[in-house]
């Protein structure tokens, strides 16, 4: 199932199916193209891991981590699918980053690794932006992650059975591939994400845990549109504004 | 005035005014040791600023940075005036770090310095606790800062007015003073910090600044008892437990 936040065309915040057929809530069934499509969850605190896979460890020079390398992004961060994302103002790099979103399902601390797929609503599509020129000479990644619209997020959460433990994870800019990767090539699995954040905080239904990005990695240009397509769940589609 | 939300004897969560002579809400006035109080906003981010006076980037042996070092603690940090706040478990130091928060009142992006003030409902007290095993060894502070309680806060929101620009900050552990500065020794000021923070992200009303920490940083123990006591604002008291 594609479970999917709208505004319906009277304006009303709804949550409702993806189908093939339309998007339906309560009987009715819209066209997609009709309604605003909103983040498909509404996350308190967006938890994200760095250098998850060892390609793209490689690329950035970096060492594997020998446990997550965790940093956050809060709600201003949220863009949904649909947008026009106006990147930060005056920085020279501004890169995108394909990643599996996993979408929390009920208040949880202290889970078991055998124990993390009870408490996961389903899996979404996440560009984590990353402004890079701050990135680089900051301690701690705010100016470089955690800005207005730096996590597009959606278009739906699937279920678990979903999407497949080796899920193709592909993004593409103006319709040519980037980042060409898998689930399979995770260093630190989902259950093994889970049980790490949750050993430090208490995680919300709807909040998610964004599992880093592959190899592929590159910057965003004004008027750039991108795609980023994981298996078993809807592409997550907006464009970019660089002023 | 100094506005606290509790939870009423009934049950009920109110938003009222904390005098002398007590807590009053709808012509009621309870005994503050019949209520519980809350955090006295409710933050979709907690924004906060490290090295933000020149003797403790001393005591930390770090450089004075020229532009505020910036890091964030989740919704999940939030603990309340009152509270037996539990310490991650199994860690050698955890540490005080008494701080002026400053609470947001409207929704703001790319605001001017001059025009900050607008922005402030008021000020309350913070404390950032900080776990130091992991914060030295993490890229960003997330272990080290964003875990759950890091940020006891409260017990009020003191109007602008009530807070002097050089507002005495003292921080005790079981009674004896440990941390004792002015909002005056800021190396960047409210102002300034609602500019820098504002140019990459939307605040929210209820988010909080908090505004950095004084010389004194020390560790905490089981049983401690803390006082976080800002000119202006009533003082902050919670107690620790290490298991």
């Amino acid at each position: 199932m594609h479970r999917v936040r709208f505004r319906d065309p009277a304006g009303s915040v709804r949550t409702g199916e993806w189908t093939d057929d339309g998007i339906s809530f309560g009987g009715e069934t819209f066209d997609p193209a009709t309604v605003d499509v909103l983040p498909p969850c509404e996350p308190s605190k967006i938890v994200c891991v760095g250098l998850n896979y060892e390609k793209h460890a490689e690329e950035t020079g970096m060492d594997i981590p020998e446990r997550p390398l965790l940093f956050l992004k809060p709600p201003n961060a949220l863009a949904s699918h649909g947008d026009t994302v106006s990147l930060p103002a005056g920085k020279e790099r501004v890169d995108y980053e394909a990643e599996l979103g996993v979408v929390i399902g009920e208040q949880c601390r202290n889970v078991e690794p055998d124990d993390a797929m009870d408490v996961i609503a389903g899996f979404t599509c996440l560009n984590d932006i990353s402004n890079r020129d701050d990135q680089e000479v900051e301690q701690n990644w705010i100016r470089g992650k955690a800005f207005d619209n730096s996590a597009p997020l959606g278009p739906v959460v699937s279920t678990p059975d979903e999407v497949p433990a080796d899920a193709s994870i592909e993004l593409r800019v103006n319709g040519e591939t980037r980042q060409d990767s898998s689930r399979a090539d995770f260093i630190f699995t989902v259950p093994e994400l889970v049980a790490e954040i949750t050993t430090y905080m208490t995680l919300e239904p709807g909040d998610v845990i964004s599992t880093g990005t592959p190899e592929g990695v590159g910057p965003l240009s004004d008027g750039d549109r991108v795609e980023i397509d994981i298996e078993g769940i809807r592409t997550l589609e907006h464009t970019v504004r660089s002023d």
